[in-house]
């Protein structure tokens, strides 16, 4: 039972694309990512997830629309749903999804990752 | 599948101590509260709170030391842990815990709300 500052824990990776977990409650996952590029469509089948912009603005493709997210400004993606998350610039995010969730769902791309740290 | 945003979600009520649900995924609760006094000692036998200021100075008072939260800082409360939030100004969280949490936990008070709104 720590106080975790965000703001800190943000300064302590440069990563893109590699949530790291700040935190961990019922069975979920509280998660900082740095997101720059485009990340690959994929869906996850049996989690939904959270986003939430902490700093820059998120595009999050769906086969139906495209969301744009500013910071203080959240979107939950149900379980199932394809979606493409693409950040022009730096964005920085919280995410809130089960311990069990792969970052990249039902696809395994270069930018998989297996095991995820904690920061 | 709506784009929240937390300040508009925030200007839509008054009241504390009485959180509103801002979303909902994989059984968990997103929840927007006002806090502003003292709350009453508690603990959720079952469920982890994860309390996220977002405004304002938010001191939890836990059996054995006191935290004291800053805006952009988070603490998960373990299930089972008694704690008494205090805010001495008013103070903006956002919780994580699951559906079917009660704020006040096992402690049935005043400030108990039976069913919580979405907003």
């Amino acid at each position: 039972m720590q106080i975790v500052n965000l703001e800190q824990k943000l300064n302590l990776f440069t990563e893109t694309w590699t949530p790291k977990i700040i935190g961990e409650l019922n069975g979920q996952h509280v998660k900082l990512a740095k997101l720059q590029g485009e990340f690959v469509w994929h869906s996850h089948q049996n989690e939904d997830e959270l986003f939430y912009v902490l700093k820059g603005t998120l595009i999050i493709k769906l086969k139906d629309k495209t969301v744009t997210l500013k910071p203080g400004e959240m979107y939950i993606i149900p379980k199932g749903i394809e979606h493409k998350p693409i950040a022009h610039e730096e964005v920085h995010v919280l995410l809130f999804e089960p311990a069990a969730i792969k970052h990249t769902g039902d696809v395994t791309h270069e930018l998989t990752k297996e095991k995820l740290d904690w920061i």
